[in-house]
């Protein structure tokens, strides 16, 4: 629990940097071994790239640098419940564990893509979430 | 619909260069103006990259060809029928129309994300369906 606390600080502060520039405030770490082997921010708007998701960035870095194509010991972070595309891509990962901030009642996964994950990865959602959902209020607060 | 058959018979091109590097044979050619924009195919294998299916690329390359995030003027050519990930790619980038050749019940987005696509989305299914899961199946064979 301490150990998702401060892992999920690290995700927050990747996305404060998003939101520095100018990108919705996502941000994402993958942890194996008790080691961060990714971390990432969304980057669709510099990136222009609406697949630039700061999941997807991290599943690829993080099987880049585990050497793998599956990361079924690895945990992933995430400040926001992953969409449907980053809980797909999730799914194929295998992603052993998930850890969410917080939920996304119009676009999270859960409501739907409740089946994306795969059978075998362990979800804790609600880690630090008010901070998280606070980041991205305030995101659109200064955008009206 | 001549011009349907023809961009896909592009996309099972792609397919078949998949496979002859031994990725699970899907192809993906993404169209704008009458123009082939994008083309690609599976990379997961020799990216080591579960993202890397020949949509997702499909996607990147396209916005990055045409200048823009979003795709509402292009059509996707897919020899399979889109898997969670792929289809909520597809509904971030708001694709004008997706064409897929064979279906995929076992993976595709129908059955286990069907709200995944932008709702402006036109879709075509069947296109050329018996060669792309002709291609599929002969690769699982030659697996065994």
């Amino acid at each position: 629990m301490e150990d998702d606390i401060r892992f999920m600080r690290m995700a927050l502060d990747e996305a404060r940097m998003a939101a520095d520039e100018d990108e919705i405030p996502v941000g994402a770490v993958v942890v194996a071994g008790g080691r961060v082997v990714a971390r990432a921010h969304n980057l669709t708007e510099r990136l222009g790239d609406v697949t630039a998701h700061a999941e997807m960035q991290a599943i690829t870095a993080a099987t880049a640098a585990l050497g793998g194509k599956y990361l079924p010991d690895a945990t992933l972070y995430v400040t926001l419940e992953p969409c449907t595309m980053c809980a797909g891509a999730l799914g194929w990962s295998q992603i052993g564990r998930l850890v969410v901030g917080a939920a996304d009642p119009k676009r999270g996964y859960s409501r739907f893509a409740p089946q994306a994950l795969h059978p075998r990865t362990k979800v804790t959602t609600g880690v630090l979430a008010d901070e998280a959902a606070e980041l991205i209020q305030q995101f659109f607060r200064n955008k009206r």
